[in-house]
């Protein structure tokens, strides 16, 4: 099957990113889509500026009209942002038969309805997946996942900067001028950040979001949109004390008189999933009829997490391109011959920290015997408490949390510390999992 | 367009639910898929069975093979579970050239690989997202919105009984036979619940998600399995009390030696969002390359999310037949001549509760004039603080949070409380959300 010729608009932070995960993780998407895609052209207003990725293979093109018109290109990718010059080359390339791919959420939010007129005219698709949430397949979601219930409401923290604030404003009780200042040093919010704190960004995505689930036209200026600049660290502080924590949320909800659209600080219980959304993450809720509520969480921006959903939909088009329909999306993701046989480890070989129960007696030295072993089979602990033993009772109890260690080193402490003379039946092991949580930018 | 045809294997719970939400939600559907989707055909054990489910319309049939083997039948839909008869009659559907889309996971977990590559050589499309943590659509995420990702790691709370089990000990402090007995009571847990609270359901959907996120064959025997019956509450009040807590996780992971698999009791920080699910629904945390962390929630089971998701598969299969790949999936989710004109509401429409915060001079009466206010526009408090003011100071601020009223009387509350002459300065106000949290069975 030939490769699928790819162009970019723009070579910019998402543009590389495209450019780099397409290379590293080759072997993944080739496996997955059945065929190779590769970036033939990319057009950059500066050619001499130098780029984060490796160019080698990419013929950059001096204006962005030659790219939308290249007879080598199957699908444009359009990562250059705003909604003028970018509109007319979207439509430009779509009168080309050009498919699309783009990650703007203005130009979807305030000229969608137009682009896909023309795409839907001309038999091209038009996919924009980036555009809200960025790592998170919420438009998958929206579109296909749930293509069975009717949607009511949807409620998501769209916009990372924004939650960053919030979030620092909460857990350091900071005025919001001061952390704006820190986010912009950070790299998360730009130099103007109105976009950004006023919600107007946010307000992209959700009209966005409220046309797919509710199927209604796009209509941005419907939005009622309030920032978050009035927010004080004092209302951050009360809302706490009552049992919530202060959101900048986009809501769009659907009922017999109408649609509602609004982004605006909120007050959320504690309690709500969405409520612990820390940080530059995302997540979209969604209410619907058949599945009830459900909730997607990711990074919302950066360069990998876009890059991902960019490339997420280029293979949604190149799968289309492939033509057979019948195995469009793989049985099991990837295609029957690119599959792996990778070994199948033990569960002697999985790393873990530990915790442990047991009943020991009570005198003096036996924690000592206990430390003894884990200390000869170099097993460190993080935390070792002994229960008051009740009166006329001669058993204490022992609970223990240890540091990462293979599970077969900790079977054979346990084993070891079984056999010592004051350990009362059997030992109860538990293992314990910190699952890496990391700061998106 | 004509129909498409689909014939169900079983009518219980699950087959019953998709064929209300097809008939519910049939505009909804035709205008996302552009065709109509019809149960033509379904076959019980028990013709006389009473049904839950308007059976106008469906042709029953005595006997599977039947169903499988109808030349009026363009898509078969496997809920009748079990591996023996439903892979026979699976097979032998692939054999007459049906698509299929199943929601059982067991079948998936121990034969998906003798079944694809029957489908394969047929040439016809498998799908079953309701096998893996019912209305979340996990299989797609993985599938297809992370396609461009190298994924490394999956941890998921992939059975809703055992994290019930587990969420009524830590909130209640009760023993674990106790809380199995109520879930069986409530009907989450089966008479013999040795699948649920052994992990072997958890260790089907961990195979599946495995096969499909690291490009490996479907190998259920490699799944270690630990079941939760050993977990006492003071275990969940031990974890609890040096930061945990105890979940039912299946994990698998990938790194340069191979994989690993397991479902076994694990403690998690309560600072994750995934320690944050509780009773009986499901998560999934998903760690790729592009993206980093993302996590997907929501119902695990029941009629209503199980049917989403085989609706959401059956409507997968119909654009691939409908054959026009350029527009598979409607540029705004449905299709352009489907499209809504709902009105669009103005804020002052909005309903919610609000949180209130305003400076008054402190004294005596005060209070009584605001509460006057609130009184006679009909909205009632749900809280309500003064702050003891500082010394020397003659102003106090007061914090509210109303009960639900809609924007435009709460406004105008607001616009009178403001000509108090006790007021001094402007009345911050944010709106207070409380999401839905309902409990799916």
């Amino acid at each position: 099957m030939k490769p699928v010729r790819i162009g970019l608009l723009g070579l910019g932070t998402v543009g590389a990113a495209t450019v780099e995960l397409l290379r590293s993780n080759q072997k993944e998407i080739t496996g997955r889509c059945g065929q190779q895609l590769v970036v033939t052209h990319a057009s950059v207003r500066d050619p001499s500026k130098p780029r984060a990725c490796d160019l080698s293979g990419i013929e950059l093109l001096s204006t962005p009209d030659q790219l939308v018109a290249h007879p080598d290109i199957d699908i444009v990718v359009e990562l250059m942002g705003g909604t003028d010059l970018a509109y007319d080359l979207c439509e430009e390339a779509i009168a080309n038969g050009k498919h699309l791919v783009t990650a703007n959420k203005a130009l979807i939010a305030e000229r969608g309805n137009e682009l896909f007129a023309a795409a839907a005219e001309q038999g091209v698709a038009i996919h924009y997946e980036a555009a809200v949430a960025g790592g998170i397949p919420i438009i998958k979601a929206l579109r296909e996942g749930l293509a069975g219930n009717r949607i009511n409401g949807i409620a998501g923290i769209i916009n990372g900067t924004g939650n960053f604030i919030l979030t620092e404003m909460r857990d350091k009780g900071r005025p919001f001028a001061d952390v704006l200042a820190e986010a912009q040093a950070l790299g998360y919010a730009e130099a103007d950040p109105t976009f950004d704190v006023e919600g107007i960004d946010a307000a992209h995505k959700l009209a966005i979001l409220a046309a797919i689930a509710f199927g209604i036209p796009l209509n941005f200026d419907a939005v009622y949109t309030e920032g978050i600049t009035a927010i004080t660290a004092e209302d951050v502080r009360n809302a706490e004390r009552l049992g919530y924590r202060i959101k900048h949320l986009g809501i769009a909800q659907r009922n017999d008189q109408g649609v509602t659209m609004r982004v605006h600080p909120t007050l959320i219980p504690e309690t709500q999933l969405i409520a612990s959304v820390h940080g530059v993450m995302n997540a979209v809720q969604v209410d619907s009829d058949a599945v009830g509520e459900s909730l997607y969480y990711g990074p919302g921006a950066g360069g990998g997490p876009t890059a991902s959903a960019v490339i997420a939909d280029i293979i949604d088009v190149a799968r289309n391109l492939n033509g057979d329909a019948t195995a469009r999306v793989p049985y099991l993701a990837f295609n029957a011959n690119q599959m792996r046989q990778l070994e199948h480890l033990p569960i002697g070989a999985v790393e873990s920290a530990y915790y442990l129960r047991m009943q020991a007696e009570d005198r003096p030295g036996v924690m000592a015997e206990i430390t003894g072993v884990l200390g000869e089979l170099e097993i460190s602990i993080e935390a070792i408490e002994q229960s008051e033993p009740q009166q006329h009772d001669t058993e204490a109890t022992i609970i223990m949390l240890t540091h990462r260690v293979t599970e077969q080193q900790m079977t054979r402490a346990i084993d070891q510390i079984a056999t010592l003379p004051a350990i009362r039946g059997g030992i109860t092991m538990i293992r314990v999992e910190h699952f890496n949580t990391r700061q998106q930018s």
